[in-house]
């Protein structure tokens, strides 16, 4: 039987601003990466969105960002390797007491935007982020990009890791995503991209933009709900797994 | 044997501004109320503050606020229920986190400034942070003060609670604190302040504004740290509590 | 010819987070309540707002709030009368500063929320928002709720007021607002509300919530973009304003 | 008769956090760089900095900084040029709201920390910045380090600068600041840094860590004020300037 993970970063409201549809996601995924409060989410907020992944027993993970709420999070900042290890610790630890409250448990962890991008191949931030994981619970699995170096990085320092791929996006021959600033980096057709995320998951493999076929060691797939849009992939992903007797389920053991 | 706890709020802290001594502070005290960043505290601080905590053997407590950082937390505010639950859970967590990284943990929950003055006879805000306490960790102790409903209502909710005194504070013949607004209301000589202390700690007594004698059933006392002469105050009446044979120590089962 | 003021609540996004409609609230009002960061609004979002207001020639006002954005500027807080000056004063500073930029000015001062309903009725956070416009520009001119209070205490402290009324709210017969907290208290039928306020705007008179009709004078009236919904009442009172002949024009005089 | 500006960062309080001795800094200096609230500086407290900068006579700047108070503004930040020019403006401002009310008014603007090392040789992000001053208020002077391609760039964008030296700095001999993170950088002794400072001020030299003399052409001499001794550095600067007849004034025309 062939089994994967979906995630989604969720609990991304904020006060009296709404953003996406974590109901409707929560339907489709088996992991959601919540907002700890650095770039998103208020605590009145992902309380609500944590007791509906428990209710739908969706993994919770910690989407750890820098400080940058007006930023989301997704503006590259040189702060220090302390600074960073202890950002990291408090919102882990800010999510697994809304975890304890919801009664269910932080299970992963997955760095938010600039700085997940930045860790995947920085070993002095990536250093940070692992040890703030070690420092407030080793069994926390840190959640990364696929190919990335932090993942055998936070391996060798005793950390279990899962890898993603993303489902909207091109991948390079390399196995790297295309940047944003190319012409197709994005995809935007949910049965194409169904078809592609059922490749990964049945055989690992993967075309990349020239047509070339590589293999991504991905356990977990990453789908967006931040629009309508967004949301109908997420859930043609699904749809289509079902129909071809992929199960959707956490990466943890045992889940 | 008699023996008393003394706590002060430690971690005020923010960023480049420093407040406080802790390090001296954490040589007089055997509790230590840390902010949670919601009036004060920054991550990188409040794990250094922590840390030295552990390694004196301090008791760590959660100092949770209303969100307020300019107005460090000393202003009322309106907020909901809902919302009050959810960020006293959320600083509860955090600092859980900062506690687990710093190899201790936290055992109490101290309502910080507008919000304790609040929750002392608010039966609504009051009820609200109790349902914070206990959904994310019953064990926790809730710090109230002396005489004040709040005790009452944690008890019959199911917590256990710890009453405290003020060291620098006039009492009323009713055992309330004498308003900030009035004349006498803070006390500023060290070896009166520490006689005063002395006669709580070993009859459970103190004298108030009027000169009557009142019971004050106190575990604890709070002295602050914020000023040198705060320092030395605090060290006076730890200084007087050892040569009269009072034990200084958490009012924690087993400390 | 009878005309009158059209207000609308605007510049209120967030960084990545979206908020009503400015773009199709700028073809309706005549006057721009833009947020000035306290309780929304980023300074990259607001210049694009203030530069359409401008383009449309839309009258700008502040928008100031107490320093709340995660309660939204919804909460009361117990601010002192010094804090509460000055936080104005930098909120219409940057604003000017905003508008200058766009090419406009900054016209008229309306406070939001928690502080628009404290300050109806209490004289000392009125006064020192009075002091705060007084200070920064005495030729701005206070919008405020319209039989309240503070309109005469602002009148008498020199500074021009407008008086506004609520499109989408039912009145007493006291002329004051029906609680949200009651039944009918908010309107929702599009044409309803607009044949209410082209009577306010022809005779200055409403129907109010036990059927009387009372005299209601205000130079503005306020709809709000925060929904299609909301767009749509806001729409259909222009509509019938321009289909019977009143004026939506800006209050100020000249405009 | 010669004459050159001192400047020095204040406002840098926060809320119930105090950082350098403002009123003793104004009685030295001859341009204040007050805070504007992004890295330091909350309303209430610069409002009575700026009011005492316009009661000494004291000329007023915007210190303007990266949106990063918990860093400090010490951060590198990788904002875009429009969110960085509409935070320029934003910030100038709010200030000039805090300077009107104060009875004065803004005249030059120093970008602080991280932004202001950024821009001294990014000149995608000078432009955002001189963009914003342009924008906003192009009689405004942007305040730049010596010899720094900002200077240029703006100057051929149509604004007047002014450079400054840094009194406690080492240089190399190519008239760069020596790094912190070198042994020398930062210069101790008051009465070797006052002898410098008077010949910068007579001669437009300085001594260069390698005992080479170079030209370094500043209008203003940067001094701090965040601790005691640096108060006292200034302060000996100031004495020897008085006693060698170089008069301290500001950069401004007719100041």
């Amino acid at each position: 039987m062939t089994a994967i993970d979906l995630n989604s970063d969720l609990g991304e409201s904020y006060g009296a601003w709404r953003m996406g549809d974590d109901g409707a996601m929560l339907a489709i995924v088996s992991s959601a990466n919540i907002a700890c409060g650095f770039h998103a989410g208020d605590p009145a907020g992902i309380l609500q969105t944590v007791k509906k992944a428990a209710a739908k027993g969706v993994s919770v993970g910690a989407h750890v960002s820098y400080p940058d709420r007006v930023g989301f999070g997704r503006r590259d900042m040189d702060v220090t390797s302390a600074e960073l290890t202890a950002d990291v610790i408090y919102q882990i630890g800010a999510l697994k007491g809304v975890a304890a409250a919801a009664g269910t448990s932080v299970r992963y962890v997955k760095p938010h935007g600039a700085l997940y991008n930045r860790i995947a191949t920085d070993p002095k931030q990536g250093a940070a982020v692992v040890e703030a994981i070690k420092a407030v619970d080793p069994t926390l699995v840190l959640m990364g990009l696929a190919n990335a170096p932090i993942l055998e990085l936070a391996r060798k320092a005793g950390l279990s890791v899962v890898a993603e791929a993303f489902a909207d996006r091109a991948y390079t021959p390399e196995g790297h995503l295309v940047s944003r600033r190319e012409a197709g980096a994005v995809l935007h057709d949910a049965q194409a991209i169904a078809r592609r995320m059922l490749q990964l998951a049945k055989e690992g493999t993967i075309e990349t933009i020239d047509g070339s076929v590589i293999r991504i060691d991905a356990q977990s797939i990453c789908v967006h709900g931040d629009s309508p849009g967004a949301v109908e992939i997420a859930r043609e992903i699904r749809r289509s797994f079902e129909a071809e007797g992929v199960v959707v389920r956490s990466f943890l053991p045992g889940a």
